[in-house]
């Protein structure tokens, strides 16, 4: 196959609200590099926040960049190392973990490459996937292996919500997910495939919590019209749950993720919130004994092998999740419908 | 031995500053129960709240109870349940857990014993150690086997140190104390018995911190003059520490906990704050990837049991953070210099 | 109620083998004890050893003992330590932990109860369960708060295979169960609830892998016809499983779990094997990076705690491994079936 | 620098016993990997069993390979993406990790690299460190950052001792180390820098006693004259210790470390055998509730981390262990040392 010179890219071209859809080169391929024909991506909040360009993306986008970070698709080009390797080929479809890491600094070194001191993400400090091509460093790609490219698109997220659930003792425990966007909804399913005994979600949005409850949640609960903490302490015989899953990023969430949280009960964090929390430590953390963690990425690659795991054995489908789909020269289209509120995942068709 | 009917105890009698030293009762025994003769009890910081009666006590404690909680001394009384069991006898040295729990709730039965959902704290709760004769549970005893009782009566706040301290990976580690009182000095310690690689220690007050070096701190930092987050960073190589242990309970040592801990790192807090602290959760605990952990009292036993292997092997050594001794009837002064901020650990002598 | 003075109990009462059905007095409940009138009991391998008084069975029973150690039942009376706990109540249908320890060492005050140095063993140590009434100590008892009594009666087995299980990192594994008696039948559901993957589970006996497949087993192997070393590998492209459960006993099982388990892997040991295994630690321990575990009893209380939840969220269903019931006067039909091999769980209904 | 076209090397040439020195081309350098001119290299027991062709060699190694693993040196060549990544330099001084591993199976893609499936390791399986030059991937060399070349040449064995030590929980613990060859000596290092309240030593050979006790082990064991397992319950107040580092790889130290292990203890087996062990998994795993581990190389990357740490600050000193130097030309003499069994550590000086 012979390749174009030039692909069509959303790119953020200047500061300011927006992205373009404009004819780029197609990217070089470094030695240790596979380019790949992208299918399908996923649309993120963080897009959100970069085409609304609100103060995190200004303070840390350099443009030009071509945005998008979650995607699947097909292996065009090989490097000359990425060939001798032998472990891909033209042809496979594969999907990739988008935080580019150096392998050296001592989180690197030490199984912590998610948090890797030198992290560069596609589509935020490097070219991204909403594109007809990405080029990727060979060690960052995953073979598919029959799952297509459309779930593929949304394996980065899944894979936040794997990492935030598995964070944690799942068989036979308690969950509650606090805030049901696309990755609170999956880590609803994933809880459920991991053996927790209750999954209680909640929501301000009623089509959100339908959602939670196709992935399986036992509960689904309201904030506007209900006392979350009362309700899951009522569900849980007054000990409050073993886990909470804190994935609305607000204030409130976290009060509620503090009260919610049984004695000696863990919070794990990945909805990250724009404005600082008042903490009571004492009543909250340290009378209650509760671990907490930041949740950033997915765990390099162990969180990539249980989800594979999953969904090669159709304990989750993160299908249900999925609720538009729009081609790439739409994404002012798809960002509208986010900023609405009414959709769960929004895929971008990119090729077929 | 005929045991007298009444007895010295410290009691704090209504709402309202101070403590009375008065003859009471010696309290009866239980069937599970020992009575320990007292010898040494350790003043705490608990005790000045207590004696200064601020919103916690006034909160927690229905006067009148006999206060103290750290203490040390001989069995001369077992219940019959207690004596059948075989496991202590009359004229054994001891010292015990002041924490008495139920053993029947979740966090009890899965090891969490620590945060038992109906804990009663001696000198808190029920009746303390500030007093001639105590009476615990058999269970909550451990007997001494030749460490003296002046080092047994301070063996629950160098527990809160062992538990904060190996709730984390020690050896081979980078280590911040923020915060030199007593339980912050006995963690300098038994973090070098633990192996860690560079331990630093940070406090206002450098009685404290000569204390810190002496108990093994290979930096100490004084927060008024020094840049902590900074010269913590100069320390490791721009990392940051692997563990930091919170003991200041201010706002600003939970700053510079966050900012302090390396990339993945931990955060164990047992300093317990008067108000909030604003959390930014984005920036110092989700990107960062940290987790932190609320300490309270001892792991129930495996604390004890690492506490007395440390202090047995001779890897451990808190004398040095015991600056004052008192009688039993000059708690006033034991509190004033504890108040005045130059004390390290004060111990009332009780009975020899 | 009334009790009576004398009740039924299966007693062994010499060396030799069999088991005899007579009056013996109700036993004296302690200060800390409850009684229970039983209603349903599991007969286990041990009491076959028992039965049979193999050379396990002599060298640590002392007659007379009555036998016994799963069962479910109804507390008809407390000592005062135990009412006053005010935990538990007459009426109260219960199961409970059969390994009474001591509480006072290491591995007792370091959350390995189930390891305790001084370990009685109702049935085997101390009277036991087959009988119309047993005295337990209240720390031992567990409410069944709605779960059969029938079911109750297996949850020591049950607690086996959740303890081996779990001692495992479940969710998104895969697990192979060699051994499909009861216990090996059970683990097959645990792993299913847990979130494996892929659950392969091996016997010989055909009457037992059709139960394992009605507890979720994913395939079943029959090593009398097929390689189940080749096809584990084969079902696992090539590494072999996470997590292998040895309820075999036998030394081909430690082998084939050895060649079974990925690189890595974790292979834990329940099945007690009546003669030694010749193991290559080299080539499969050392250079595989193999963990082993041997797995007694059930954590206390952890595990039960666990299999409640299970129980509970009816994630897991005990019943299609109990095969057969019998009145406790037809205990040599109950062993004549077991060891006919043709028997999944055996339970003897003492009372209704 | 001028590089030469040839350079010594010491080569497995054919099968049989021996090695021979001679010139063979300096290998060339890829685009991932640094060239490095040794300085150090250490000889390996490994080493002595190519030397010898013993079954394992002659079914392992496909002569002409030059031999060694063990070593530091000095970079004097990158490749161009290893110079491009920046994190290497020509003159810097470093040691590498001698496992090459494929990065992309399931173990690699699980922080199990040290047990990859497609490890390659250096002098075994390609040309080794027994030469003037050796070419590696710069993903496994690590900056010695002012620790001695001598003593880079023996962070291999050291990592060794520190991935078994530490797959333990060490502080406060009491350790077993049975057999005092060089990584035996180590580990006992190991273990006190670690916080070990209790270091206990057995070897046959008195002059490895000797070196053990200058590496700080509190007891040194003659299994020729004392009763290993005796001594050590006596030691332990009856209990056994909570760790046991098998280095010997002899049946009867597999039986004695089953035997030594409290219950709920753990053994950790890095010693290779040559011939099976018997074991009897009922008594000596299963009712102690032992975890057993299979210690492969070193976990990469954190053992180096961890050993890194160790070494700058001064808690851990391999220098007593270091017994014998000889000039790369008298091998021959530094195997035969190693046949006497007088050596602790034998060092290739092989430039400066």
């Amino acid at each position: 196959m012979t390749l174009p010179r030039t692909m069509r890219a959303l790119v953020k071209e200047q500061p300011g609200v927006g992205m373009t859809l404009r004819q780029v080169p197609v990217p070089p391929v470094g030695s240790n590099d596979v380019l790949i024909r992208v299918r399908h991506a996923g649309v993120c909040g963080t897009d959100l926040h970069i085409w609304e360009w609100d103060s995190w993306a200004s303070g840390r986008l350099k443009p030009p960049v071509v945005i998008g970070h979650e995607f699947a698709g097909e292996i065009v080009q090989l490097g000359p190392e990425a060939e001798a390797a032998g472990l891909l080929a033209l042809g496979d479809l594969v999907t990739a973990e988008g935080h580019i890491v150096c392998g050296d600094c001592h989180p690197c070194r030490t199984g912590l490459g998610h948090v890797c001191r030198r992290t560069r993400i596609i589509g935020v400090d490097r070219d991204g996937a909403f594109a007809d091509y990405i080029v990727m460093p060979a060690s960052n790609v995953m073979k598919l292996d029959g799952i297509p490219t459309e779930i593929g698109a949304v394996m980065d997220p899944v894979g936040n919500a794997v990492h935030t659930v598995l964070a944690g003792d799942v068989p036979g425990s308690t969950v509650l997910v606090l805030g049901c966007g696309p990755i609170g909804c999956f880590a609803v399913g994933v809880a459920r495939a991991a053996g927790a005994s209750l999954v209680i979600a909640s929501d301000f949005n009623p089509r959100r919590l339908e959602i939670a409850r196709r992935m399986g949640a036992h509960v689904t609960l309201d904030p506007g019209s209900e006392d979350v903490v009362a309700r899951v302490r009522d569900l849980t015989g007054g000990d409050g749950v073993d886990l909470v899953c804190e994935m609305s990023g607000h204030p409130s969430g976290h009060n509620q993720a503090f009260a919610a949280a049984r004695l000696g009960g863990r919070v794990n964090f990945l909805g990250t919130p724009s404005r600082t929390t008042e903490v009571d430590f004492a009543r909250d953390v340290i009378f209650k004994g509760l671990t907490l963690y930041g949740v950033t990425g997915r765990r390099m690659y162990q969180t990539w092998q249980q989800m594979f795991r999953f969904l090669r054995a159709g304990q989750f489908d993160p299908r249900p999740v999925i609720t538009h789909r729009f081609p790439l020269e739409q994404m002012a289209e798809a960002i509208q419908v986010i900023k609405d509120g009414q959709a769960g995942k929004v895929i971008l068709e990119v090729a077929r």
